[in-house]
């Protein structure tokens, strides 16, 4: 979910995010505790010191972030069971999805939050987030309003590869 | 997948293989083409340059390889559309899982191919490939012998994670 422009020539979902809602250079950054919803605008575009995020220690602690205080995130579809996208969080984005019950993600390539559908309205309601064996991957079971994919498809694995 | 060493304290599938298939440090490199099967036991312990792959250039240049040159690879369960866990590829473990049929990932924590089940016999028979989107991104769906997790449970994800 990380490509800067999409090869189709569409305009995806996160780029209209970051016209819509790209944070204030100047946004005041508290401890990089940031308000929800309409605060969401405010946050800020450096990555917070996974030290400040508001994420309970407890499970904190419990995982094991990348060198850039990432982990990726696959999302499933309840009831379906498809695998609809791959995304990454952060202590932060991980506090506000358990927190808020929507799927929000780090974005790496425009290092701000990125609360899924906020602008396509295609959002992803949470039902369970899961860690596994090494602490070091999640797995979001969802609600998928409309489509999870930019391109409009359903999910983000429409391309098979054969040998 | 990616732990050096479980806090279970049980002995994982993955060590078992350092310590059954460990590769010799003299073992022969043939522009990364490195025979399947028994030839396996010889694989090289270094990642082999991307370019120097066998996986079909045609595939190749549609994946968005990270600066370590790999890939995440979400692996699910055919059927029942159980999400098992999730591994990292490289051009040359791609190219092997789509021609042998047996899923192969690039263990970062040991520098080595790894063969799921090659020791345990938990193997996963792949059914298909898909890439996403933006080429950053593999699902893989399996059908998959016995525990995919090197705890012993079916799948990686069983803690779950609560605000």
């Amino acid at each position: 979910m990380e490509r800067e422009w999409p090869a189709t020539g569409q305009t995806p979902e996160t780029h209209r995010q970051i016209t819509a809602e790209s944070p204030s250079e100047t946004a005041p950054i508290r401890d990089g505790v940031v308000p929800f919803g309409r605060g969401a605008q405010q946050l800020p575009t450096v990555q917070p010191n996974p030290e400040s995020s508001t994420l309970d220690p407890k499970i904190a602690e419990r995982l094991n972030w990348n060198q850039d205080g990432l982990v990726p995130a696959i999302v499933q579809e309840q009831g379906t069971g498809e695998v609809l996208m791959l995304a990454w969080m952060n202590a932060e984005a991980l506090h506000r999805t358990l927190t808020t019950g929507r799927a929000t993600y780090w974005s790496r390539s425009r290092r701000e939050y990125w609360v899924k559908g906020q602008t396509s309205g295609h959002h992803q309601h949470v039902r369970s987030v899961r860690l596994d064996c090494d602490g070091d991957t999640l797995l979001v079971t969802v609600d998928q309003v409309g489509a999870a994919c930019h391109t409009g498809a359903h999910n983000c694995f429409f391309t098979t590869l054969e040998s």
